[in-house]
């Protein structure tokens, strides 16, 4: 079974090479940018500047190949692609919660801009506490690394080949 | 610009039809069921059992037109389809947070399960509070609607024309 989405709109973002770039929002607090929607999908946007966090689903478009276990930014052990948040995986979607702070025509005004500048959006949903909230018991090997994601920057490890040479 | 996926598996549910199916993880507490991960994935799954949430994205995969303005579920007004949680998007697809009760070789065991059966699942991610949680100041529309959510089923509105001639 094949599956197959376009894009709906791109990612205008200051971080143009991944080596540098904030691994999660919470690493990136106040970073501006935009999503700029393609036209023929604007009467979409109707009523979504009442909510003041959106969630993108994007395809990350420059991660490489797919290895099933690999050592993610927060540790030096490998684990399961599942239990990462790699942008290289079976298939490659991200997914960042990010502020709405502004919406002009076919332009959506972000803040905590995680994603790299050209990123491929695929959809936008709107974020809702009682929906997206869930008091977790357990968060595996992270409990003892998510102290780092604030600080941690992507170092590239990530990349497809040909980006990696460039 | 094409992208192409193909499920990592599919969802083993006792919602066997759209009509019915709770409309989010809220109102389908308890409720259990099944990812059966394809096997050549299998060794993704490391260290995920560690985690007691998991995110998972998935092929909406009877839904039909995507109109760009729909009535949701929680309301008998018109939104822009980001501004609602509607399976029909122009990329059809679907986000839950479920509980992961247990992994034995490549099947999750899950509950709150929101999903039709025989869904195609696309990626799965930790569900990590410090990640996912944001405080929100507006929730829009649903402001006046939310409270619906754990009540309110799928009447079918959704679903692609073949499938509603069934």
């Amino acid at each position: 079974m094949k599956i197959n989405f376009e894009p709906i709109g791109y990612i205008k973002s200051p971080h143009k090479e991944a080596e540098g770039t904030p691994i999660q929002t919470g690493g990136a607090k106040g970073i501006e940018g935009e999503l700029e929607l393609l036209s023929k999908h604007q009467a979409g946007l109707k009523d979504l500047e009442g909510f003041s966090h959106i969630i993108l689903l994007y395809y990350c478009h420059k991660a490489g190949d797919n290895k099933l276990v690999r050592k993610p930014f927060m540790d030096d052990k490998e684990h399961g692609i599942f239990s990462i948040r790699a942008p290289s995986r079976p298939n490659s979607i991200g997914l960042s919660v990010v502020r709405l702070t502004e919406i002009k025509d076919n332009i959506l005004k972000i803040k905590d801009l995680d994603m790299l500048d050209g990123t491929p959006v695929l959809d936008i949903k709107p974020y809702v506490p009682e929906m997206d909230v869930k008091e977790v018991t357990n968060i595996g090997w992270l409990e003892k690394n998510i102290h780092k994601m604030e600080v941690k920057k992507d170092d590239g490890r990530f990349l497809d080949e040909k980006e990696r040479e460039k």
